[in-house]
C-alpha cells in the first residue's frame, strides 16, 4: 500500500516527511502533476461495472486501487511541464488525474473538495462560531454606513483581506492592519471590506493538527510591542515559537472545527489575549509547519508520516448501491 | 422565505422559471454576481457567536438567512462590471460573495461543491458504475500500448475529451467521433485520451432530473443514420424530442447516482441501443433544458420553481456544536 505524495520536485517540508516514511519501510510515490505526459503517465479502464486505475512515474507503475492515502502538498499544474504545454491540455490532465484519484476510497490529506472550501474565510469564521470558539467580532462589508456602525460599536479595529493571498505572480501575502480612528469608509462601496476587532493580544498561538494530534505552539507578544503590528507574520520579533499546551474547551472546539471542515490536517492562528483566551484568526488548510517545527521541536513531519502511513483507507470500492454487469 | 437566482441579466432560461415563481406568489431575488458593488451589496456581521448576513440589488434588501433556496444558473464572474474591476476584486467579492451563503443551511440548485465534483467525468463513469448504471467499456489513458490492446478488445470506439468544452474564449464543444479502425495511437503519450465503445444506438435519449422528479425525452435514430454521426449534438436529424417513459431500474440508478453525487438538478445522456438499453454517457449538472420542454412540452421549468419554492431549506443555523458567546 503505498502512500501518494502530489507536490513539487523542490518541497523541503514534504522531504522532511518522505525521510520519516522511508525510515519506517511504506513506499511513497512523489508525483508532480505538472510533469504529466512527460515522465508521469496514468491509464484508467471501465469494464463490466469495475474501475481499475495505474499511475507511473519514471516507469515505475503503482496501482490507484493500491493506495494508502493521498498528500496534496504543492502539486503543479497538471501537464504544466508538457513537452507542448496548453491550457486544453491542462484541463483534460487535471480532470483525468484528479478524476480518476477521486474514484477511490483512499484517505486524504486534504480531500480537494474539503481543502477548496476550507479557503471560504466567511465560512471559516462561521464554523468556528458553530464550533464554539471564540471568534473576535467581524463584518464584511460593500456598505460604507455599516462599516460607519461596526466602527462605533468596536472602536479599535483591523482590516484583512476577505480572501487569502493577492493573486499575482508570485502570490502576495496581504498584511492585516489596524484601522486609524479617523478612517473615512466610503471607499468599502467599491469592494468588500473585512474588519474584525483587534484583539489586545499577549501571544500569537498557532496550532497544527494532524488527524487527532493537536500540536500548539505560542510566541509571546514582545513587551513593547507596537498596537499596530498586528500581524505576525511581519511584526518584528526576536522570541521564537515555544511548545504550549491546549486548553481542554479549545481543543474540544478545534476537534468539532476539524471535523464539521472535513480536514485532515489544519493550521489554526489564534490571538491570546489578557485573560488567556484564545481568539479564532483563521485555519489555514495548507499552511506551513517547517518554522514551527524548527523552532519548538514538535514532531510535526513525523505525526504527518504516521497519519499518512496509517491504515483505514478502504482502497478502491463502491460506497454504496450495485454493481452493473453489463460493459 | 425569497429564492435567490444567480445568473446573468439575459438568460431565457431562467426568465421562464422566474415566471413560475411570480406566478405562485414566490419572493425572487435574481442576481448577476458581475454586479457586484455597482448595484449589488453584501454584508455579513459575526458578532457574539452568531452570523447575520444581507444582500441588496437595486436597493432591494434581503437577509441572507431568510433564502428558501439558492439556484447556481449561470452567473457571471464577480464584480466583473464594477467600475474598476481586477482579478483581486473579484477574487475578493468571489470569497465574500458564496462564503457568506455558505453559512447557511440553505437548499441549494446545485451546491457549489457538488456542481464541481460532478464536473470529472472519470468519477462520472464510477459513480454511474456503482449506481448499477450500463457503462461503455472506457479507456482513460496516456499509454498508447493500452490504447492499441483495449482497440483490440473493441474495434469499434469513439473518443471524445476528458473535460467538457475546450477553454477557449468562448467556450467551444468538442464532437465525440468515431475511432477509424486503423488508427495510430502513438499521440495518446501526448495527453489524456477518452475511448469508449461506440453503441450502435437506435435512440439518444435525455433524462433531466430535479429534485425526485424524472423527465426522460426520447429522439429515434433516423433509420438511414451513418454510424459516424455520434454525438446527437452535431448529428443530422429531422426528429424532435418525444416524452419517454424511464424503466424503473434506470430510475432506481439514477436515483442512486443524484444522491451518491449530492445534487438536485441533473441532465442526464444515455445511449439506447437495439435491446432497449439505456447506456450512460454523462450527466451535465448544468445541462440545458429549453429545448426538451419546448420539444416535449414536458413542465421542467415549473418542476425547477416548484423544488426551488418548496420548503426544507433549514434557514440559517449551526449544524452542531455549542455556539461562544464571546465577541
Amino acid at each position: 500500500m503505498t502512500v501518494l505524495i502530489l507536490t513539487s520536485e523542490e518541497d523541503v517540508t514534504a522531504d522532511m516527511v518522505v525521510l520519516r516514511l522511508g525510515e519506517a519501510g511504506v513506499p511513497v510515490l512523489r508525483l508532480d502533476p505538472a510533469d504529466l505526459t512527460n515522465g508521469v503517465a496514468l491509464s484508467g479502464e471501465y469494464v463490466q461495472g469495475a474501475y481499475d486505475g495505474h499511475l507511473s512515474v519514471g516507469g515505475r507503475l503503482v496501482s490507484m486501487n493500491g493506495l494508502r492515502s493521498v498528500w496534496v502538498r504543492r502539486p503543479g499544474a497538471a501537464a504544466a511541464r508538457a513537452a507542448h504545454p496548453s491550457a486544453w491540455l491542462t484541463e483534460e490532465s487535471t480532470q483525468a488525474l484528479y478524476g480518476m484519484l477521486r474514484c477511490g476510497e483512499t484517505r486524504w490529506m486534504n480531500h480537494p473538495d474539503a481543502a477548496r472550501r476550507a479557503r471560504y474565510k466567511p465560512w471559516q469564521l462561521h464554523l468556528a462560531q458553530c464550533a464554539g470558539l471564540p471568534v473576535p467580532a467581524t463584518l464584511i462589508t460593500t456598505f460604507p454606513q455599516a462599516a460607519r456602525k461596526f466602527a462605533e460599536r468596536f472602536p479599535d479595529l483591523v482590516v484583512k483581506p476577505v480572501s487569502g493571498a493577492h493573486p499575482q505572480e508570485p502570490p502576495r501575502a496581504v498584511p492585516t492592519s489596524r484601522v486609524a480612528p479617523d478612517t473615512d469608509f466610503s471607499a468599502v462601496a467599491f469592494g468588500p471590506t473585512l474588519l474584525q476587532r483587534r484583539i489586545a493580544k499577549r501571544a500569537d498561538i498557532r496550532l497544527t493538527v494532524v488527524g487527532d494530534t493537536l500540536l500548539a505552539a505560542r510566541k509571546p507578544t514582545a513587551p513593547d510591542a507596537h498596537p499596530d503590528d498586528v500581524d505576525v507574520r511581519f511584526a518584528p520579533s526576536l522570541s521564537p515559537w515555544l511548545p504550549a499546551d491546549v486548553p481542554a474547551r479549545v481543543a474540544e472546539g478545534v476537534r468539532r472545527y476539524m471535523e464539521g471542515a472535513q480536514l485532515a490536517y489544519g493550521a489554526f492562528d489564534f490571538a491570546e489575549d489578557a485573560d488567556g483566551i484564545w481568539w479564532f484568526l483563521e485555519c489555514n488548510q495548507s499552511g506551513q509547519f517547517g518554522f514551527v517545527e524548527m523552532d519548538t521541536g514538535q514532531p510535526i513531519a513525523a505525526t504527518i508520516a504516521n497519519w499518512l502511513a496509517g491504515e483505514g483507507g478502504s482502497g478502491h470500492r463502491c460506497a454504496e448501491g450495485g454493481r452493473s454487469a453489463a460493459s
